[in-house]
């Protein structure tokens, strides 16, 4: 069965649109987006098409991308002092020369829609209430839709990175699920894998998941994009993997719109407070 | 093998005698203890003879069971201010009506010799170097010395508190294992640690770990203390045990001594910088 990421994003932000207009909730998104990555463009153009379909407004930044950290680092700070602004984004990555970590530490916390600042991580860890990350949260949201539960799950993450692999792993592993967390120095990553009852890849590598590492009826969350002669190519081999599995998103259609409704969801979340 | 955390911690502690004399190092040890917990007493008097052993000055506090949070803060904010004192340890458990977690939260970051506050374990996650829990640090130095490595292997640990469970699982990752943290919500808890290289058990179940639980020639680590009729119990049922594992730690004997052992080990990276 597929996890229809679209239609419940479509959902999500029909429900948002009327909760904002009811609750008279005046929310802002700041976008800080550095260089021109294509990638990037294409993420950013939907979390603006969705922040208008619901009444958020937007204040998109896009800078050179040969700016100093100084700079950067003053134009978080003036979305922070901006009361039109209650969230923020800085879109990753950035050029090399910026390091992700330390400039996304100047977002206020109160305003970190993404999740990733210092004081959202350590809620996380002690399992405390805070603002998840939007790709961690997506997926928990669909995998709930269709009433899979984490309760004592085994579930093995491929992939460690910040934004999708440790919080995931975290997050799962504070619902009660065992978690595994998997990656390129993993010996028999089979053995693992075909042990889960959901198999999550984060990992970047297309197609990396096949048929012979999955049980019969796993659930298998897609997470990964990479661009194979300009076609858009998820982690799961999913022609080769769909039949075996009990549930499983497609790609693109699954994940991705989830993360996008996400934000929409965290700025709420965040307004109300 | 035995892995023997107490000939160990001799070594370390020799060691550190030296370099803190030879360095001219000037450390000291503020502990805050509220209320009377026999353990903790055990515990406090293990790390005021470490102290006194390597030359280090401890300031020891004891508070009455009955302290309100706010004179608990206070002590530590003046530990924080007092320029004698170079790292803090607010020992763990609190009764009941202090939040350990926020308690703890007050101590500097640069004195918090158990790593426990939110600025070490953000570093942590991002693997960025910062000061490491004594009892996370004390395992992986002991896995080391018998040359046991942490590189690609497959560990399960048992149990997810946040003193030894959730930052060894992100320590041992960083190192470049693949952990799976299990705990009492885990389903087929033996089909995961009968695949893993080294067992950790840190539940605090009088000898859960059984040897039809682990694969032969595993390395097992015991880190959990129960009471039982008096008597100190381990979560690794010790006798049924050693002759299946490879290498596994006494208990005492194990993982405490090196838990005091790095408690020394941390201060004096603390005093270096």
């Amino acid at each position: 069965m597929i996890l229809d990421g679209l239609m419940l994003k479509t959902k999500i932000l029909d429900e948002a649109k009327h909760e904002i207009e009811h609750k008279n909730l005046n929310l802002g998104l700041g976008i800080i987006q550095v260089g021109d990555n294509p990638n990037s463009n294409i993420y950013i153009k939907n979390k603006i098409k969705a922040c208008e379909k619901v009444g958020i407004e937007v204040i998109y930044k896009k800078l050179d991308s040969s700016i100093v950290e100084e700079k950067l680092i003053e134009l978080i700070e003036s979305f922070n002092n901006d009361d039109n602004i209650t969230g923020i984004i800085l879109q990753s990555p950035l050029p090399s020369h910026l390091d992700f970590d330390k400039c996304s530490s100047y977002i206020l916390s109160s305003k970190d829609v993404d999740g990733f600042t210092k004081e959202n991580v350590y809620k996380l860890y002690l399992n405390q209430k805070g603002i998840l990350p939007c790709t961690v949260k997506g997926i928990i949201r669909l995998l709930e839709e269709y009433k899979i539960s984490l309760e004592g799950a085994n579930i093995a993450i491929i992939g460690r990175g910040n934004i999708v692999g440790k919080p995931l792993a975290m997050a799962m592993e504070n619902r009660n699920a065992t978690v595994t967390l998997c990656h390129s120095k993993t010996k028999n990553i089979k053995d693992i894998t075909r042990n889960a009852d959901i198999v999550i890849s984060a990992c970047g590598i297309p197609h990396f998941v096949t048929e012979d590492m999955i049980k019969d009826g796993a659930v298998v969350v897609d997470v990964g994009i990479s661009k194979v002669a300009d076609k858009i190519v998820g982690d799961v081999d999913f022609d080769n993997v769909k039949d075996k599995a009990s549930f499983i998103t497609p790609n693109p259609g699954g994940v991705g719109p989830m993360t996008v409704a996400m934000i929409i969801d965290n700025l709420i979340e965040m307004g109300e407070e």
